[in-house]
């Protein structure tokens, strides 16, 4: 394949990743970036401070051979603990064989896929770069540095936006005819906290585990951190009754967690500080279509945003870098083929993505509470642990599999459809793991 | 109600008439209009030559005072004509009551506007002002003069965005957090052609219907204009065959109406020339919330833009008017407060036409060619005169009444299920007009 000069607007988490797959191509690439350079000054590295890798993005970071450097600064954590209003905790594994998702923190992550980008010698990333417009037929884009007003127009083979869900790049896109586009905010908003580590460094819950504190219409969940601390983010109405516009002060918030998260409470001790600083963000969820316009092609946040409930939102972005590899290792004809394939097989998956996420937030802030939807689980895992190649779970399809994520949600509403009739056998509460129930659920699951 | 000066972006048909409502309340407005003014030139007035006023748009006319200055520019159509590929005519009537939709043409009207809205002497129109952003909160909007380059800021207590379905003023929005926004390109485009007067100056085909041409997947339509000429517009597909893509020239264009569209065709001697001359223009649905934000708000196509299919895209804005002169007259405490109520109660109305449009297609382009279709028309109509207290047509409810939108639609879908109910009985073709037919229906009936 011919080398190319291809320009990245964006050097975040799949920016990053991707210069990395198109410098092992040989192609040379020059990133420009909004943000200053985090590694040489103290600066928050984006919207959320945790992220939950899994299978897609390992797939996706082991592809660039970066697994092994990836893994060393995670935390597996291999099952869901759920803590009640008393404090008392039940547990739910991730996997049906010891299967892990990883906690690894955003601003760290993206610190390390830059120094791994420079290291091929291929890569240049520029910062405080923003961008001003572009040509998308051209692939040209222009840029002006925030500190040095300095303009530049940069021209390319190949442009790439990875610029977010808030992107510049689609934002020309957005002006075209016929471009499809759609920005959804959701009721609900989140606000980040923190357990902080005990005084001999270990962490005041149980490490290797995602925490919830599943309430119905909100939650709180907690991802542990290598330093021993925790970082916590609530999920909570914008408004109503209770929201962050009905929690008035540091002082209302304290009395509602003292109410409801009590035992999580009673681990913040910075609890009115950061209630106060930290902001009240939004979740939104943004669809796009087409990606790619003439030399151009946005991916990751930028044309496929979602909310954050199953972990996928940077999964996702790196599986679209694996997938675009894929595509590239095949023998097609030129990047218009590539990149329009691209955009052909990952729209369906992105849309389903986006469906997936906000079914589990539903899952997490309500159905682990749910005794029925517990049971439910325990029948679908001892099926699938006893039939694997007839029945993985929903959950396990979209976060251990490498299953197009439209398959895994076709799937997951023939499972949904299944095991409503399962749950309406007669005493299914004490014949759930009898030979009965095996043998209806065989029968149902036949024309899987 | 104290006098406020008031900034409008756009002088097109909505931001006109709302000028005219706001100056009879005693407001000072001044509007920024893109375009030239088109009185002074012979200048295209705007995406589509031809629209379809009725009642939501006459009343909101009339209560500005206006109904009878614009009834003279416009042509009755009392039926639609529907013409099969043998050139074999059939006919439905559009109300029970002869009520009838007016052809008029949108340059001519938004002309007439203009006019009427710089005689109230309380409304300022400056054209080729370019609108370069806004500060919301405030009601501050930035022009410049595309051809003096003259850059002016407008301070006014309020700014209305009715700049139409590619709004500056919601470009401003669009930035927003929390903002909702989606732009849907449907499959289908426009091309528009023409079908000229006869040497005497009479229509060619009946004056007083709209004429379609339904094909299933395509359709062409025409409406009639005063000077004897008919505007006809195709519908129809962007790629596919037949498609916009698939016919390559104006010669297999020709082709394809000589065996769809052939006594469209013989009437059309600039076929050719208009073929290669009108573009194949695009249709967006656009929705958005919240419309206000601050001091600003957005109204019309800016809001809410629809597919033509119901010929109420105009009448929707129109009403927007309407709804906003009536919260202006009742006893609310200040703009906050009747903008606010203004967004609540036109929202859903804005997403029910949207949805109904959309459906109207359906109906068009393929029902209206289905016996069947024909045949619940008619049992409908037989039972709506009879009992018009109990059942009114959705297109009558949408068209000729002033029931809310979404109401509309509601309603709409529980007559669909009822007639699927009657369409279903025995026999039905032979015994539709007979009384086990009536009783079934005021069985049916009973519960809306």
């Amino acid at each position: 394949m011919e080398t190319k000069k291809i320009t990245i607007a964006g050097a975040g988490l799949v920016g990053s990743l991707l210069s990395i797959y198109l410098a092992k191509k040989g192609h040379d690439v020059e990133i420009y970036e909004r943000r200053p350079d985090t590694r040489k000054a103290n600066i928050p590295g984006g919207r959320s401070i945790n992220l939950a890798l899994s299978d897609r993005g390992w797939r996706a970071l082991e592809r660039a051979g970066l697994g092994p450097k990836i893994k060393e600064m995670s935390i597996p954590m291999y099952r869901r603990v759920m803590h009640d209003k008393n404090g008392n905790l039940s547990f739910q594994n991730y996997g049906l064989n010891n299967e892990a998702i990883y906690s690894v923190s955003r601003g760290g992550l993206n610190k390390r896929l830059m120094e791994l980008a420079e290291a091929t010698n291929k890569v240049k990333i520029n910062f405080n770069q923003k961008c001003l417009g572009a040509d998308l037929e051209e692939g040209t884009a222009h840029f002006e540095n925030y500190e040095t007003k300095e303009k530049t127009t940069v021209k390319a083979d190949l442009l790439f936006g990875a610029d977010g869900a808030f992107s510049a790049i689609r934002g020309q896109m957005l002006k075209r005819d016929k471009f499809n586009y759609s920005q959804e905010y959701i009721d609900h908003g989140y606000k980040e906290l923190s357990i902080p580590a005990n005084e001999d460094g270990s962490h005041r819950m149980e490490r290797e585990a995602l925490h919830i504190w599943p309430r119905g219409h909100y939650m709180l969940i907690a991802l542990p951190n290598p330093d021993g601390t925790f970082t916590c983010t609530l999920f909570f109405p914008n408004e109503g009754v209770p929201s962050f516009e009905s929690l008035k002060s540091a002082q209302e918030a304290r009395e509602f967690f003292k109410e409801e998260f009590p035992d999580a409470l009673a681990m913040m001790p910075n609890f009115d500080e950061e209630w106060n600083e930290n902001p009240d963000s939004s979740l939104v969820i943004i669809r796009s279509y087409p990606w790619k316009i003439g030399n151009t092609t946005i991916l990751g946040d930028a044309s496929h945003a979602i909310v954050p409930f199953y972990g996928q939102g940077m999964n996702s972005g790196f599986e679209d870098c694996d997938i675009l590899g894929q595509l590239m290792d095949q023998d097609l004809e030129n990047w218009d083929e590539i990149l329009d394939a691209f955009q052909k097989e990952r729209k369906p998956n992105a849309d389903a993505i986006a469906d997936l996420a906000m079914r589990n937030f539903v899952e997490m802030r309500d159905l682990t509470a749910d005794p029925v939807f517990l049971l439910r689980k325990k029948i679908e895992n001892r099926f699938s642990t006893k039939y694997p190649q007839k029945w993985l779970p929903l959950y396990s399809m979209v976060t251990f599999s490498h299953i197009p994520y439209h398959k895994a949600l076709e799937l997951g509403k023939k499972h949904d459809a299944i095991m409503h009739e399962i749950m309406s056998m007669n005493d299914i509460e004490t014949k759930w793991d009898s030979q009965e129930v095996e043998d209806r659920m065989l029968e149902l699951s036949k024309g899987l």
